[in-house]
């Protein structure tokens, strides 16, 4: 059975819009962010507030950009790494746009992307908006130790992301960029258990996801000017590059990873992580690239890790999951 | 713009299955349950391996029916009230079929169900699993206290389902019941801040989804069979009726609530909840239902209230949602 579902509809992705924290405004993707928050506080009292406030402005950038009201978009697709959600359901409330809650970790932004577009080509609603989101202190809080313990933390962990990145698919809304196709992911676990090692745990997901797509599509690596992971890190990076060259494929040439490239220089251990990171490089850096012709044809491929601090304690191992989603210009923006 | 879509193809809903806890055995839907287990740890270590366990045995179980493999199905689509979703994650780990992870808190089982049925109805796969569980223990331990703390409940405060239930949906494998269209929700506050009155939190917001789809749809509540909502337990689903009664609906001879059916006569607070609560009541009571002929066309509408325990303690009120979806049977069954 394939894997890959061409789209019986081209769906355009006509707007993006991407809010970052502080540290990701240092970062060399900068210049592509539509705002760089001076605060990660948003002037809220708490940072899961803030999270919240990340998504509902992000969104709200969206509908201007476009001069659309909530009232527009058929549905909206969202998560966030937060216990049961919270961020996005939040901010669902507030746009009161029929709201389809989704858990993919950092694999997220694709997920949505790629539900979003299954929905609208089948002809159900004819906007939709695909919504990620994540703050630094919130995951810390909750994935790992309490900010205020100062925990070291070893070279191979990631840094979650603060941001929120949107995007707008349309079948009524016309745009060069067009999502042609999808490939779900299958839930995979080499029994990596060292929550400071996700680009391990996700790496074995991301290759078997860019298999099966590459089988089920007839298309190799080349056949994209860039295959873009998220958010492997350095190692995780290293990793799919490996696996996937012993099955035949030889990625490396067209590989870039959002992890690596939101904090790159900024020697912050393997890279970025969480739903924000490439949600907010999707929608900032790679969409600035297929603007300016750099790009016609990627595969956008978010990474993740499906665990939680509860099964970390009692001793489980981390499973993964990777989502793939074609993206083409189709002609000249 | 229509809340409402008609699917385009209708989807067939081919099988079922659902197991719960001991406490939902002796309860009036009992002889409808596939499997009632006498342990709720099902032999494991904790009842978050349980959770994963209910899940798992429950795909298991309605492959079984079907003698089908993991391999013959296109997509899972489950979810479940844990941190990060991990029984559905770890479930889909097991059973290696591409996975979509959703979070809709008890209105899961109806946004599983209305994204398979709108993504097959367009030709992406042919039969998808839809899935979704909740356990007891592990609900208490992450929204409201440790069990050993032996808390009393208010008589507001629902009880929540151990149990998994799980549909088959298919465009290939006929069944006379098919699922012909869906309402998704948006997301509803009415400013309710207690955890243990839930039922008043989410009454809103089925109201909302419900209103929007008798308008969009062009249908009225005596064209249903029975309306069924979940888990609004007593007091909520006094109130739904209610609030639609005031918008002109009059759903009270038809309605029934999920919640307050799996615990009647068992003194167990408002009723029951937990995804898993309509979960296996749409798997087990209400298929049987369908079977025997005494229902021909029901809007399932699933409810959830999307907090987290941080929300609430940071003082946040309840967001809630609710998705319909209707199911209908063609023939005689």
């Amino acid at each position: 059975m394939s894997r890959y579902f061409p789209l019986t509809r081209e769906v355009f992705w006509r707007q993006a819009a991407c809010i970052v924290g502080p540290k990701e405004g240092q970062g060399p993707l900068a210049p592509f962010f539509d705002r760089i928050e001076k605060d990660d506080l948003l002037g809220q009292t708490s940072f899961e507030q803030a999270e919240m406030q990340l998504q509902l402005q992000c969104a709200q950038m969206l509908l201007q950009k476009e001069n659309l009201r909530p009232e527009d978009i058929s549905l909206l697709l969202s998560g966030d790494l937060l216990n049961q959600v919270v961020a996005a359901g939040f901010c669902a409330r507030e746009l009161k746009i029929p709201y389809l809650g989704l858990y993919g970790a950092c694999s997220t932004m694709a997920e949505s992307l790629m539900l979003g577009s299954m929905v609208l080509s089948a002809g159900y609603g004819t906007n939709a908006l695909c919504m990620a989101s994540s703050h630094f202190s919130t995951a810390e809080r909750q994935y790992r130790f309490p900010l205020e313990m100062g925990t070291q933390r070893p070279p191979s962990a990631q840094w979650t992301v603060t941001g929120a990145g949107a995007a707008l698919i349309s079948t009524v809304l016309p745009s060069p960029l067009v999502i042609t196709g999808v490939t779900p992911g299958r839930v995979i676990d080499l029994g990596i258990t060292d929550a400071n090692h996700m680009g391990a745990a996700m790496a074995p997901a991301a290759a078997d996801t860019l298999e099966a797509h590459f089988r089920d599509s007839h298309t190799k690596p080349s056949d994209y000017d860039r295959i873009i992971t998220g958010d492997l890190g350095q190692i995780g990076s290293d990793l799919v590059c490996e696996m996937l060259h012993e099955k035949g494929y030889d990625i490396a040439p067209v590989h870039m990873d959002c992890g690596v490239e939101i904090f790159r220089g900024m020697q912050l251990g393997s890279g970025g992580s969480g739903c924000g990171c490439c949600a907010v490089t999707l929608a900032g850096f790679i969409r600035n690239q297929f603007m300016e012709g750099t790009l016609k044809r990627i595969l956008f491929t978010a990474t993740g890790a499906l665990l939680s601090p509860t099964t970390t304690q009692q001793g489980e191992s981390i499973p993964s999951i990777a989502h793939a989603v074609v993206i083409e210009r189709r002609q000249s923006c």
